[in-house]
């Protein structure tokens, strides 16, 4: 079996469950059908499984070294790397028009998650230049794009977003990082940046950096950032590399996980002019650098669901193959012991990574099909209703799996006992990758103020009662089938429980205290949005059952039996959760910093 | 602010919550009060604030290394482990007739816990080699503890534990390693042990393995194994060390965490005999490897909650100092930022972290509290209500610190933002230490079987209705302050929840399925526990509050504010999980390893 798809579950999702057959009926994807896909999906497999997972351990235990102000990395990355510029997969997240593959971004999430779940660092490098590509080319101008757009696409030259400094992480209205304008319109940027993913490497001959800094003058806080496109070598009109742009490697930061991705200190203007070229309008750089945000987010909720999938299915085939122990209803030593799959322990570690990792992935695919649907559609209300839906399902696309993928890894871990627990084993190297997630591109506690203090508040609370209609479809087409009548009724429940919480919050007098628990309202309201998932993952089942062979009956019987595992397992716990956070307690809010410790 | 203790807190457990001052008045400890105690916990936070926490980065980065069949470690560990030794404090954990220290054992778990917080990694070498010579003096014959047990109890020598074997973790009706008589009455022993932690080192000139072994005709299974002490060079009558005894080191494991303690691969007798002795009778080596399994289960929670606790004091002291972004209700990027203390989810995070680590903490105290109040009685009656009481709370002792001050630490990364996820900073080395605690000294799934399967039950249930005693004496002593009332009557009907389960599942026909969710009835029962520790310290803090002076109050108030958060926050998940256990949820059980993926 492969170690980083379950290639029938993922057909499951994308034309069972959800709709990728119907999105490429459209003009737009008129180059591709399921078949060509299918093949694009197969030369992924490949190189993902021939290239980038045999080295993601080696990646592990040689990290990039920091030598004479210069990153070495192994040449297994930069091979594993090539393999994937070869095959023409950096243009995978681009628009025919700017030369890319146009695919659906479906499509582009489920390639793309093969390469994370065989070696997620190796991937942070080409996740951050579609990243930069895309913001360059919604914001930047004809000029800026004509000279850096063609080498990002081709994946000749690597991006990154520079937003953090040393004393500014989640809080970005205090930057320093200053623009000051020069007589031929470009800037010199001065200041330092630091958690900047792949900063530095020795993969491509450029690095472009997408800088957040203030031109003297701009307003305070947030509304004076703007956003600059800044290279690391300077480009000369013809497109050759032209002299360095003093952009200082400062130091590589150590991480946990996700090793094999640089992560560096890096100082602009320290030796000499780093020149940057204003994208966008001045003071409007925060705007431009969200402009992805949605899909930045989804893609790294996206990864925490790939890099705990790897985690279950190594240890899924550990425990089918590993004898140890006995039934409890014999313990006679002399007859042969089982494989731990049999205990019900494993299979409930097992299951849990299963309903966790699948429900993760469906919602991660339903978001991208919205995006999808949005580009194919012309109807404004219908923008307008996707944007809603996306805006408040975007934090729980990033955070939920953080969370529970994560836990997930952990769940792998124990599964292989003692071995899981050495770096001769995967699953604790998936663990550290994982830790990340909740860390990059918003915490989770940010996370938590936007859905609860933003989200389902926006337009007089529109986006909740869209995703009411939303759930309420799925429940109706779900209550057709007999053994699914009572978990509609608990998903019904669930949301009116969620519903009656943001009521009670909403008529709180103190702004602060009631979005003091707004990362378990996250949390709660995520079990609900992944429990939805999961009815719909139940139906297609049922249906697919109905309609299918019988070869296909135990993967179908290992959905519905993940749902009720969910709705089981996991949905009643958002009920004393809710409760909290409806009641506004203010156990932790009213502590004060001394009363901790008592000093 | 110490990073390994916080001694007001280890005070206020030890003698406002919990009686070690009563302890202390016993003959037994004639030798101690509590001035000379304070002084022996002072002499150990100095030398574990000066030795181990300095070097615990260092050893991390630079794990033990396999040269030429040996293990080298850096010389910090060294000079650590010899400043313990010399200071006298390998005596800790011994009576005075063997030349021990005879503390109590409270004080002896206090005392080596700031080691564990400093370094656990080092501390792993001191405690296995206590539980070895406990071991020996329990079971060993004259002849064996005249000649190895000075040693042990000096810290000349260290001592391992050689259970495991690679075809054999948790099963160990099925190791294979073989112990054939010789002509003296000695043994000579082969086979491979895995897993064998300070199973070689260049710390001490000799190493104590106690190693279960088969004598060939013995019964099969668990019925037949015996115990047998194999020394890494075989010793003299004289005393001297003599020839080495053919173990040899046959690799060494690469850990997630724990690095700095070697846990190896070792093959008995491959290229020469290696001799043992029998300890205890044949056939007994279970029974007597097991002699001081509620200890070490203990231990290993301890081992876990200072784990924990390093991460909290650490991420507590940075959220501190931190500044970083505004109050939800003033974002004037002119104004000052705030210390992210202020931040309510990061008091969520804090709070949570010393709720669980705190609630942990007292638990193993008042565990050890019982071992030391049973060494004390001569009372058969007041013994087998101390075993019963120790046996149901031991796999709670071990699991619930393992599975949430795991957590805590976790959290602390969280807290820390992207600088918890480097190795810059502490917190992301003391979450990959801790991740052991669930894996060894029995798995969280083992556990879950022992409470389940046996210690509800035993005796008729007299264990549950001891702890219901016990329970309902904190109950009594609290509900005489109006402010605990609530609290008194959750913790009651959480109680009455449990027995209900525990009757619901006595009653189930199919024993497998009635153990099919074990683990999550541990962890709702940890979830009790926890709750009557955290009523037993509000107790305390109310009545140290009334007679205490005013520079206290925040300490208490913290405390009374821990014990209201875990009761609102978490005591209340325990309810959805014991339905799941009464009702016999079959939905994992019934799962077959196809169904997983279909495959």
């Amino acid at each position: 079996m492969s170690m980083i798809v379950n290639r029938r579950d993922l057909d499951f999702v994308l034309y069972e469950t959800l709709g990728l057959d119907k999105i490429l009926e459209s003009d737009r994807y008129a180059d591709y059908d399921r078949e060509s896909l299918d093949a694009i999906m197969d030369l992924c497999q490949t190189i993902a499984e021939d290239q980038f997972l045999p080295c993601a351990a080696k990646l592990d235990a040689n990290e990039p070294k920091f030598v004479d102000g210069k990153v070495e990395t192994i040449s297994e990355l930069k091979e594993a790397i090539a393999a994937y510029q070869e095959a023409g997969l950096c243009a995978s997240a681009y628009d025919s028009d700017v030369g890319g593959m146009q695919l659906p971004w479906m499509m582009d999430q489920a390639l793309n998650g093969m390469f994370v779940c065989a070696n997620n660092p190796a991937h942070i490098y080409l996740f951050l230049t579609q990243g930069v590509a895309n913001m360059l080319n919604a914001c930047g101008s004809d000029e800026l794009k004509r000279k850096y757009l063609p080498d990002l696409v081709d994946g000749n030259w690597f991006g990154t977003m520079c937003l953090s400094e040393p004393q500014a992480g989640s809080s970005l209205a205090d930057i320093r990082t200053k623009a000051d304008l020069n007589a031929d319109g470009s800037y010199s940027i001065s200041g330092t940046k630091m958690w900047i993913s792949g900063g530095e490497q020795d993969i491509t001959e450029n690095i472009i950096h997408m800088v957040l800094a203030k031109i003297p003058g701009s307003p305070p806080g947030v509304k004076g950032i703007s956003l600059f496109l800044v290279p690391k070598n300077r480009v000369n009109d013809d497109g050759s590399i032209g002299d360095f742009n003093n952009i200082a490697l400062a130091g590589l930061n150590h991480k946990m996980g996700c090793r094999g991705a640089t992560n560096c200190l890096l100082n602009f203007g320290e030796s000499g002019d780093s020149i940057g070229y204003l994208v966008g309008e001045p003071n409007q750089g925060l705007a431009n650098m969200f402009h992805m945000m949605n899909e930045a987010r989804i893609s790294v909720g996206m990864s925490a669901v790939m890099t705990g999938l790897g985690g279950y299915l190594y240890s899924l085939d550990y425990a089918r193959n590993r004898p140890q122990g006995r039934p409890l209803v014999n313990r006679n030593p002399e007859d042969p012991q089982i494989m731990i799959s049999e205990h019900a322990d494993i299979k409930r570690m097992l299951m849990t990574q299963k309903a966790f990792i699948e429900g993760a992935q469906t919602l991660i695919y339903y978001c991208a099909e919205l995006i999808d649907t949005k580009k194919l559609s012309d109807d404004k209300d219908q923008h307008q209703r996707i944007d809603l839906l996306l805006d408040l399902l975007t934090p729980i696309c990033k955070s939920w799996p953080s969370e529970y993928c994560l836990e997930a890894n952990k769940l792998a871990i124990q599964v292989l006992g003692g071995y899981g627990y050495t770096r001769e084993y995967p699953v604790e190297r998936l663990y550290r990758d994982n830790r990340l997630n909740h860390i990059h591109e918003g915490t989770w506690g940010i996370q938590g103020l936007d859905i609860l203090g933003r989200k389902v508040r926006m337009h007089g609370g529109a986006a909740v009662s869209i995703l009411r209609q939303e759930i309420q479809g799925t429940i109706d087409s779900a209550s057709s089938h007999s053994e699914l009548v009572s978990f509609c009724e608990q998903l019904g429940s669930s949301l009116l429980l969620v519903e009656e919480t943001i009521d009670a919050v909403g008529k709180a007098d103190d702004p602060s205290l009631a979005l003091a628990n707004a990362t378990i309202f996250l949390d709660a309201m995520g079990h609900l949005v992944i429990a939805w998932m999961w009815l719909k993952q139940a139906v297609a089942a049922l249906e697919g059952k109905q309609k299918g062979n019988t070869a296909d009956d135990a993967f179908y019987e290992g959905k519905v039996s993940a749902m009720k595992f969910f709705f089981n397992y996991e949905l009643p716990k958002i009920k004393p959760n809710l409760e909290l956070v409806a009641q506004l307690d203010s156990t932790c809010y009213d502590l004060t910093a001394e009363q901790f410790l008592g000093v």
